[in-house]
Formats: C-alpha cells, structure tokens, sequence
C-alpha cells in the first residue's frame, strides 16, 4: 500500500525541456552561419556529456558547454558579441517563468491530503529552488530534496533519510532513467509519465513493462485512481 | 551548552578564497592587453552581483560573469580562444584538489565523539559534494546542508530539521555575514574564524564584539577548549 508519493520537477509538474528545445533552436540559428544545425546538436552533447562531471545538471553548465561548443564549431570564428549572445539565451532560460503541466494545480493538493508527497529533482539548487518556490505547490510537499544526480544510492538515502518503506513508496516522472528505473531496484512502485521531448541523456531503450509495479500514464489526472493498485 | 555544532566549508575546513583568488589573477592578465588590471575585479564584482540572483554562488556563476565582464570590458574585442581560456581557467578551479585547513583532519574527528556535527554551506550542488567527498571528512558530520543562501530563514529551517535548540548550538566559519551574524540572530553561539581573504560580498564592517556568545579564534585547534565557555 502506498503510503508516500516522490515526484519529479522538470516536465512532470512543469514544463522544462521545451525550454531547452527553444534555446537549442536560437543556439543553432546563432551558429548557422559557420557550422551546418545538424552537427551543431550532436557536438554541443558530446561537450554536455564531456563536462557533466565538472558542471552537473542545470542551465549554467548548459550555458558554459554551449559556449565552449560554439568556440570549437567555429574555429575560434565567433565573435564576442555572438558569445554575449548565448549568455542571454541562458539567462532568459533562468528567467523563464514556471508553466505547470495540466492536471498538476488539482492532482498535487488533492493527493496531499491522503499522502505524503516528497518532491525528488535535480540540477542547479538556486534554478530549481527559484522554480519551486514560483510553482505555487510547495506547500503541499513534506520535503523537497535537491539531487545532484538521481540514481539507486541516492534514492534510497532519500528514503532513510524520511523513514519510507520502499514497498510503500511510489515515483512518479518523466524519466524512466532517473525516476522510474532506481525506483524499481529500490522494490517501490513506478509510474512513467512522459513528456512529448526527452534529453538524449535521459533517454532508455524500453520500458520495464514485465515489472508488476511498473505503471505508464499520460496525464497526471490518471495518477490518483491508479495508486490504489500499486 | 553546546551539544551541535555547525561548520561551514570552504576556507573553514578547507582552502578556496585562494582558488577565486588566484583564478582572478589569470583572468587580470588574460585582460590586461584591453583594459587596466585595477579596473578589471571593479568591473567583473559588479557583475557577479547583478548576476547573483540568477547565478547563485560558486564557480560556473563565477565563469559566466567573467566571460560576460571580458566581453563588455574589451567592447567585444576579446578573442574566442581567450574566451576559451577564461573557461580553462574555470574548469582548472573546479578541478583544484582539496586542501583542508591547518587542525581540520585532527578536530573534526575529535569533536565528532562529543558532539554532533553539520556541515552547512553554500554553493554549486555538485562541487560542494565533490569538496566533501574529497575533503575524507564527510563520515564525521551527522548531516551536510548546501544551501542557496545562508541567511537568518536558511539557518532556522536546517536548525529545526534537525531537532535543534539554537541555545545549543555554535557554528564556526570564516564569514561574519553568512557564518555568525544570521546565528547569533537565531541565539546561537557564533566561533568565528577569519580566513586570510575574504571575497567583497562577505565583508562586513565589524565583528559583533559585544555579543557574549562571539567568538574569535586563529585556528580550528582553539575550538575545542572553548566549546564549554560558550
């Protein structure tokens, strides 16, 4: 029986990777002049993936691989001012206001008189603060937990650290890689809902479909009838 | 009498300033063709602050503002791969390896039988928790706090986490503004402990040398026996 519900942040109560995607858009039409779009994705996430373990997740280590991207794309051709220019598409990301998902403004306060919510999310602590306290639903959560990264041994010192049984303890989020996947290994219940645009560093071949307490929705007004099956 | 103390991290535990520090010297002479050395740390300061409500604390805030700070002080005439270099330099912070202070490996352990320790600071998630793990005294604190800021609300919500009296609690750091002020507030005990820079933001004028729970001390090899004055 569940008892506490952990929920993801970015695109599963707002949205967050639309807003990358755009930025992504204004990054490759700044460069379009040196370097073909195509190439200029899959070269801005390899330099992502070469500095995750000096910036971590978030906005400014976006900005700081975007700017180093756009320097090698071009041979040293940027100009100052176009540089200038990625550091204003970062800050109006930062600046971006909260747009909450459907469902999330009536589904969260509901469930918070039956459960005890635990908000679980990851990336830059004043960003991700800034968007929780601009949400309006931080009222509603018992904890909020800010991660550096979301895998099985960070799960489970969340879980200690609030006295949760995994067995009654159930995830929801868009991310089978960081939200649904340690969850399971944990043995708590898993609830994929997403979004319709993946960072490639999230993305998973398959969903765990033959696990029992694995469960797929596609709006967050399908979580409160399911849980009771959990 | 104190039964939790509060350590905050960088430059109280281990060194850091320097790191900023030395990190600005290389950005002074990577500038210096462009504009008066003098001018540089005026200018790059003024935009860490208007930046601060976006950025937070820490070393990728600090790398955007001065890659913003260059751009604006050569009127865009900074080349890429000096722009380049400014990333450099700031990769080369985030990669320093941690140096504890004098007495830090022998207190810490030693305080950790009598009393119950926090760690509390403020800054990026990820190289706070490098910082951390590194230092090898991350097994000696009951709980670690990275904070976005450490203000009166801040301290107040991490005491009470905690189940903690602020009668019975003394925090020692290196920043009267972030480390001592906001507890003696609270009524706590405040050690105070001045490292040998100190970055603009945290400067305040005066020590609170009139509040009986103030204390000043050279070294962390002072604390212990003045723990039971307090």
């Amino acid at each position: 029986m569940i008892r506490t519900i952990g929920f993801d942040a970015d695109d599963t109560l707002w949205h967050n990777e639309n807003i990358f995607d755009r930025a992504q858009e204004r990054y490759r039409r700044l460069l379009e002049k040196y370097h073909p779009a195509a190439e200029v994705n899959v070269a801005l996430f390899a330099t992502e993936m070469r500095n995750l373990r000096l910036y971590g997740y978030g906005i400014k280590g976006f900005m700081l691989s975007a700017t180093e991207t756009a320097i090698e794309l071009t041979k040293g051709e940027i100009s100052a001012a176009e540089i200038r220019e990625i550091l204003r598409l970062g800050q109006d990301m930062i600046a971006h206001p909260v747009e909450l998902l459907p469902d999330a403004a009536a589904v969260v306060p509901a469930l918070a008189k039956d459960y005890r919510l635990l908000l679980i999310t990851k990336g830059d602590l004043r960003d991700q603060e800034r968007k929780i306290a601009a949400s309006g639903l931080a009222a509603h959560f018992h904890a909020i937990e800010i991660l550096s990264e979301k895998d099985d041994a960070a799960y489970a010192r969340v879980l200690q650290r609030h006295g949760v049984d995994p067995k009654e303890f159930a995830m929801v989020g868009n991310s089978l890689k960081s939200d649904i996947l340690p969850i399971l290994a944990l043995g708590g219940a898993g609830v994929h809902m997403p979004y319709h645009l993946t960072w490639q560093h999230e993305r998973v071949e398959e969903a765990p479909r033959h696990q029992p307490r694995f469960r797929h929705i596609e709006r967050l007004a399908e979580l409160p009838p399911l849980l009771p099956t959990l």
